[in-house]
């Protein structure tokens, strides 16, 4: 056991914890028993860590070692391997602080093995003075959350890219598997069935499009701004090293924002980018409550298409099968949803220089896009690649209805066509139709 | 015209404004062009005037002449004719003192013309001193909001009860209609037609008993409680009287409530009331929906049912009717769910003593009462109670599927049965199943 | 009274009523007693009325008389003066099909009226033949959303633009006043009062870009496309004209719909806008807020600023003022919320080849729409231009707390600043750190 | 490793597996890598599988040690130390099929080994025909939600209740603690610190109330009712068994559902139940910005109570402690607001005799008890209690204000005290009114 202080007093720890005084505080203060942060952002974190470290070490300011141990540190956690040291609460209180706490404390004792010291050992390696050196809380934060947020959204573009082509490819598929057409669920007017995937394409492709737009607000990040954003304790040479590094370790093209201030007290950014997510949530909600009506069945509903069957759907109904991944998910596009309202409630609450809540924002933006990466992969593999159509089916439904009905009103006036469609079944009115057109068009 | 002065100023009012300087302010200030005040809202905040002019008449001060024809005022209002004269817009800020104020003066002409003398006499009849005497915004609104929303909580409470009546007679009507039951909108096992009704009937059941139980929390007032329910500026037999006259005019059980500051500052019954409405709204879209499944068609569709044919459904495809009173009620419903939303945030932002977004709190909620009560009626005689089965359609769904499956399996086993249904049509599926069980108990 | 006959059968009307009985039907069908259908909707569905007869009037087809009279019609609808021929309910049934049909009446009447001919002359000219003619309610109610949705999004955007400027110049001016920062409302460093206003000004800025370029999507209409977007009963002349006639009538660049039966189904654009209007309303809230508390006082709060005094504040505490138009606003701003809520359940809620809920979405959105362009508006002239500083009390604050303790850590260290902090009131701790740091680097 | 087969195909378990090949399929299915199903609903489902056993082992069938063993298993189960064989996601599709299969498959295979069996010999114990026997998901699991749910609301009651009292203790201890009452964040009258802690606890003993009264509702449960709530394969002996023992095994007063198909297919009182926490989470919201408030500062804000300071609260301002626990509070209570979205979306998609989305209920509700479950403890033990009055600062923001001028408007009338206050600071204008009111009344 190390004994480890701060100005309230003093703690315990296991010599092998590498985190330290603050991160325990935290996992007593918050001990939710709930979740812990979100591992991406905790990597963000760790990347900005890595390029303040990586801008001190060229102002070559004589601890070159402390700063190339820090890096060193950094490298290992990124590779994986520490995520179970990342254990403060995902809804802490303190704006996340001990999200910073957390990763400094670490950041330092791993830097401090480096060396060859022991953990704890902070008159060598401080957590604040050196691994948060010109750094705050609260422009690290949202950094790092916009850098998470946009690693997330270019992994969920490409699953929207691939479901578009997917869905692409089955509108060419059954561009000739003629289907009525339904609208308010009642018979229409003939359409495709190639058709209709051709639509839902089209609406995935204006995700794709907005998902891949948004990050350009994203990019503006204020790390630099340090406590409210007047950079108060980051020296100016930092400031413009330490955003060309988190360029190259990111890959991202992030921009110091002209106006930290902003950045750092204002969320409407997150509450944009759930408003698009949820966008693409209605969507994935729409083009699944479809082809659960359209799988519906086998012999008592529509039937005109079939899902793969994938596990056994009752332990009841020997045989059922059961729209399974359209189900799983709509609920993952309700949970988006969901949480866009606590992300939305969140981000209102700001109040002068900070936003006290953006750990619900971060928790809760996180899991939507990751939620929503999984549910596009799957529902693009397990649903929309196997699906097969029912042609018979969907040849019977059209021909057994009113469908053709529009096509004579140009010719015989609305009343007319709509007083024998009332009184007539489908065959028999299509057949007055005809006379009647035949007869005012002799 | 005629000259009003506060201490803000001086404004002209028409001659014939029965409203003062006060609401004119109001006006210009919150000039959202949205909509006034709910009027079941005013016409609550009426009824408190009234009580309390009532009681101070029976004080005996000496200025009866007053009071009656505050009275007098009072019932004029309630008998309606002066509802253009409540023109502060719903989404008003400070809390309901416009609303209040409003009252007040409309109360103070009214009763001054009673008297003989002319609007803006305030010298002889004066809104605050004399209408508003021994009251607050913060205890007359809230205690106001409580009536209006008890007033309303009771006729929608009878028209679910009307509704559960209604599904019940169907219940009765069409326990004898066979039909496919479905699970994940897959074939199931068989139910009948009124058994369906019989569970649409009990969730309704269960709303009229909430509706009605709620109204105890809600009777709580906090009337007599002023500025933040300690009671400053009003007589202890004021007190002790409002609320007696109160429950003699508004024919409600009220009580005062034992910790008025309590009543003044919080509004979690407001969310509670919203909370019941939302689940009655998810009965009622859940009902709808099915009725919109089951109506769909009429020959590509499951086509069990025939909803009532109100209206012509489209403007292109003749003789197409839609489900147009369950889209309705659907789309009350999600209103009612949305303005949950608005009351709970509106709720949570209470500060110290009063929460300022009480204005915002009661506009929903009246909305949200009202719509449903209109909704419910409208779904009750234009939707539930003019349909009709299709029985030959229930029947022929229900013997072309397997829901004769889950029958077997306590006799053969799951997978037996699971195998069979999985390699035959449902018809083969059954012979083979029968043959099976006469082999294992013959 | 004039006799008027559909499918269903047949209703009186007065003689005067410009419209006739499919819109008798609506207005009994959806009795809710809520509110009509949003003006600004009417009057775009107006404006693809007009862009249609137009259009037909340029293809001479001989019935040249019935067009002029029908864009005379139009005309005067859109002059204003006709509003009250609208009376279909805004939560309808029926996918807008009631407010089509209501203006399909109402034109056509006024036509027959241009033409000398009584109304319900329909043989002459016919709501649904004439009026209607190459058009679905499918297509038209979209694209009139959209239409006036791109026209409130405009002015809204505007108003933005003038709210931000606003902002801009008190950030110029208040560049002086230096205050106290407050991070989750504890003190924290100086920052300047003008900073505050310059990242409110940023936010808003941000919001009137989005409100802007959102447009873009919005501008892609289906109008054409009639039922399900495959343009049934439309013919290729008109359906290239159409655009055009449409594009001169709303000055809009609109632009036919590459996949109109994609705009025809979904409405995730919707829910895009209305994320965005949350976004708005996010920052509003938040700036809102914020000069409520720094207005809190007079005497027991910040009082940092002075709001405009704009109307007596209580009914029983004399000389109270309130931040009304900030409670006002925040309302709003809760209630946009609230719409976003009902506009994604709406949206979600499209089956197959339309969305029945669009009634829903064009009400909540138009509402969210108007409340901002108002509540921007009045927030502008009535709370921010007018505010003003209380520079002395923002000083004495600064100067009394530890803000300044942030600028010793780099020299001394985080632990010990802390402990010096944690110690000794602001004024002693200061001058201890100040002989610290001479002694450190003396 | 060993071989399981069912219908679609085989897969290979490695030996140590005690979940079976259904459980392989969902994993793969639903690989959302999100979180696994809530171990208190497995709990419950366990709990009902023994019920079942008992039940039939009292029936004597001759199958007596396989129920046994089955027992046995549950037993093992409900002790803990097999939490990680309940690996299903929490967001799966086919309404839960998949966490009762898990259940019933690892169940099966844990009773096997208790009679000295392999996993997998299912044609000894079968975890459909054995485990599962007389039941279907659509009964176990509506039903296991409800036991969970009732588990989790007592503990929480007891924590409200808890709350409550210190609430109260605050209320006795702070009663001469003179300040300043807030309206609108606006100086009001005179209060005192106890009676704002009273009015805190008035709302907490309300919550309480409320989540104890909602039980009555839940423990109407529908195990017997099999796939559709109509007991297909649920013997009559076994109905009424297993409804008694497990009244026996929770401990719960639970009752058969009258009518089981309603409770099948409604999921309101869930809605209803989170309506509740939603009222909860405003009231904590309230609170705790309320002390938020009063704690701010501690130089530049209201200062009028002091939170315990449980961590450091800034890496960059040394001495910053931050209201860590309310603002955990806060957060937690949005995150059930947001929750009660997503409960209120899924209940809302029921269809027919099922709701599809049962698991995203399960999982958002069992989510928002816990929360609020912990947050209720931490914010009583780490925040209320600990927290202590600034007397002074109290008393003296009281005196500096105009409070006092409310008490002058019975004799003085409100015109002219407004006069009064508008045009003197708070001291001058107290000595002006006390002479004014005794030249009145002289």
């Amino acid at each position: 056991m190390r004994i480890e202080r701060d100005v309230l007093g003093e703690k315990a720890l296991e010599d092998k914890a590498a985190y330290g005084i603050n991160t325990v505080r935290a996992s007593e203060n918050f001990n939710l028993n709930h979740r812990a942060v979100n591992l991406n952002l905790i990597y963000a974190v760790v990347k900005i860590k890595k390029a303040a470290a990586v801008t001190y070490l060229r102002l070559k300011d004589g601890r070159e070692g402390v700063y190339e141990a820090i890096i060193a540190a950094c490298d290992k956690i990124l590779a994986g391997g520490y995520a179970d040291c990342f254990i403060t609460e995902a809804l802490q209180g303190g704006a996340g602080t001990s999200t910073n706490m957390n990763v400094n404390e670490v950041i330092a004792n791993l830097a401090l093995a480096e060396m060859g010291r022991n953990y704890g050992a902070y008159d060598v390696i401080h957590p604040l003075d050196d691994v948060n050196r010109g750094q705050s809380t609260n422009d690290v934060y949202p950094t790092a959350l916009r850098i998470a947020a946009i690693e997330q959204l270019r992994e969920l573009s490409e699953g929207c890219a691939a479901l578009q082509q997917s869905l692409q490819m089955k509108e060419n598929e059954y561009q000739d598997v003629a289907k009525l057409g339904r609208t308010e669920l009642m018979d229409a007017v003939p359409v495709t069935l190639g058709a209709e995937f051709g639509a839902y394409a089209q609406c995935i492709a204006r995700d794709r499009w907005r998902l891949y737009k948004v990050e350009e607000r994203l990019r503006q990040v204020s790390i630099g701004g340090t406590a409210v954003g007047l950079s108060h304790n980051a020296e100016k040479k930092y400031r413009f090293g330490v955003i060309e590094e988190l360029r190259a370790i990111t890959g991202i093209g992030l921009a110091a924002a002209e106006y930290p201030m902003d950045i750092t007290q204002n969320n409407d950014v997150f509450v944009e980018v759930s408003g698009l997510l949820k966008a693409l949530s209605v969507n994935l909600l729409k083009i699944s409550n479809d082809l659960r009506l359209m799988n519906s069945g086998p012999y008592g509903g529509f039937s005109e298409i079939r899902l793969a069957e994938l596990q056994q759907g009752s332990t009841i109904m020997p045989g059922k099968v059961n729209p399974v991944i359209p189900e799983m998910v709509m609920q993952c596009a309700m949970r988006v949803i969901a949480n866009d309202a606590a992300i939305t409630m969140a981000a209102e609450r700001g109040e002068f220089e900070l936003n006290a809540f953006g750990p619900l924002i971060a928790d809760s933006l996180l899991e939507s896009l990751q939620l929503l990466k999984e549910a596009v992969l799957l529902f693009r593999t397990k649903c929309i690649e196997p699906l097969a159509p029912n042609r018979e089916r969907c040849l019977q439904l059209l021909e057994g209805s009113y469908a053709f009905a529009a096509d004579y009103i140009r010719k015989l006036g609305y009343d007319t066509v709509s007083r024998v469609v009332k009184e007539h079944p489908p065959k028999a009115a299509k057949e007055i139709l005809d006379r009647l057109e035949e007869e005012t068009f002799a």
